[in-house]
């Protein structure tokens, strides 16, 4: 089945008009439709319009502040610890990225942290803020629920904790790393169950160690970290820099935003950037790695392959098209959309 | 067979007297043994003084500036790169990482990237010089040989391209990340050789895509990405953010250091430090990490499993009994060195 689309200006204004009508003030509710169409746009249809019906759940059982008062708690040149309010995610991380952009501009790198914050959607929609500024954008998030133990563990007592690194190109299109350090980010677990579909082996294993392939017994098993216990030691250090350095959740401390709408999650990110006009001309820079992205691609190639992708091209390409011909909304989504907008009082999604 | 073992005071001295005999000026030599005997006192063994026979031959054929001028090329309050002059790697990273450590104190946090540089043994060395600062480490690297080709493709165009992060604690060890972005570093693939063993499955694969067991056919196949795709996507970022960024050697451009004693590897290296005060009470943010350690080691264990490991706890663990018992040197080792000492008619290693 074909799924009906939706115009990126059109979903939009809906989410906007959700935003609004749950109480966000209007800057607010357009930062937030920006970002979430935004990642929608790019194919990251695990952190996109599919979370309205948990963030607006969230708002109306009082989860998330939407009045806040956005601080900076310490500050010094190339570093800042963002205190959220408990506001939406999304607006948090673009206070943190545009305060970490602008210490980089004076200093060459900036560290900008942030608690109290929520889940704020793909990682890459705040390493990518860096793009434009010809700068490198680092990203590093505590995920909003624990799926995964330490290495040899049962005790749930680590999340997803993705990193994302946007570097900027000359001619070529920027290479934008996003990842879980776990096989699977929990969000294509999700989409997976929207879908119907079952997940592929590896994605994760039972607590017996078995593997686990139907997305809607989630809750009886954990997602696998990449690399067996590098992929552990990484998810970990992304949660030390981005919680525990920030005096937000980690470990035992983080709330399952899954199965809690009301307490606050006290969520912690990471924003890095770097300019590279600190380290010679920005522009060789960028045709250095038009260079190495060329020779990648012009790599011989693994039979059967056809051919050699770079982190960031798919979404790059989905952007695209999705700017074409619209964003695909599934049936169940848009049944989900059209429940959320009954309850708000708003009008439905129109799709194509 | 049990190894022979050597102390670590004998080793250093060993070290540091063929480096003198190498030519290095006196406090060159002892920053280079220091850092040697250090690796294999944490038991880093592929990079160790196991380097030693490749780091004189490269010395002798020309290939290493032992009378180095390292330089601060460009600067701002929390950057800086830094020009190797082509000197030993351990040289330029304590330069770097002294550097780093300075401006993260004032700054917050500090990147230093380096040009011109060597290979300068286990990432975690220079990450581990932020600990005794209260501080976080971080390090990246390119590695001296292409051994990985792009996700899909067949050129070897990547390194193993290292991350290495060490965290403070208060009370309980320190946490030490210090992974290849492959399975398996090429460092432990030499260890393999040297000591006659085969690979496990999954280390390495052939051009056809069949597992590649034996570590002396390692020319005929390359090292595999941790997590696929998503591990060609790290080594990638790391060799951009150590290499490309610093006009250093990364794809094409990288020197093969196993084939060529000669050419300047030009090899390209970043170290960044994030001063914890700068988010807050320093000593609180060391116990919190202690917490989170308490967390993990206490968590419920899968069948089998006798022990929850944090990163860099053997390493630790190895460092402790290597100061008290010495310390193994294996018999292909020790006739390697013994070949060394005769060539530069130093005093033999004297084994235990």
């Amino acid at each position: 089945m074909t799924n009906k689309r939706v115009s990126y200006s059109h979903l939009q204004n809906f989410i906007q008009t959700a935003m609004l009508a749950l109480g966000l003030p209007p800057k607010d509710a357009q930062t937030v439709a920006n970002y979430m169409a935004d990642a929608d746009l790019q194919g990251s249809d695990g952190h996109g319009v599919i979370r309205l019906p948990q963030y607006a759940r969230r708002i109306l059982a009082g989860g998330v502040n939407t009045n806040p008062n956005i601080t900076i708690e310490s500050e010094r040149a190339a570093t800042a610890l963002v205190n959220g309010d408990n506001a939406m995610g999304h607006v948090v991380m673009k206070f943190a990225t545009e305060l970490a952009i602008a210490k980089a501009r004076q200093s060459g790198m900036a560290w900008v942290g942030s608690r109290l914050s929520n889940h704020a959607g793909p990682a890459s929609l705040y390493s990518r803020m860096a793009l434009e500024h010809d700068m490198v954008g680092m990203y590093f998030a505590v995920g909003n629920a624990n799926h995964l133990p330490a290495w040899g563990g049962l005790d749930m007592l680590l999340s997803t904790n993705p990193i994302s690194v946007a570097v900027p190109t000359h001619l070529e299109p920027p290479i934008v790393l996003d990842m879980a350090t776990t096989v699977a980010a929990y969000g294509k677990v999700k989409a997976k169950a929207q879908k119907g579909e079952m997940m592929p082996e590896g994605w994760m294993i039972d607590f017996e160690g078995n593997p686990l392939l139907d997305p809607k017994r989630s809750e009886e098993g954990f997602l696998l970290p990449i690399g067996g216990y590098k992929g552990y030691g990484l998810s970990l250090i992304v949660g030390i820099l981005a919680g525990t350095l920030n005096s937000a959740a980690m470990g035992k401390s983080v709330i399952d935003f899954n199965h809690d709408d009301s307490s606050v999650t006290n969520t912690g990110q990471a924003i890095a950037i770097i300019d590279p006009a600190a380290f010679g001309d920005p522009t060789a820079f960028k045709e250095r790695v038009d260079q190495l992205i060329r020779e990648l691609k012009a790599s011989k190639k693994m039979k059967g392959v056809e051919q050699i992708w770079l982190p960031g091209e798919q979404s790059h390409l989905k952007r695209e098209e999705h700017s074409r011909l619209g964003i695909p909304i599934s049936a169940g989504l848009e049944e989900q959309l059209r429940l959320v907008a009954e309850k708000l009082e708003i009008h439905k999604i129109q799709l194509q």
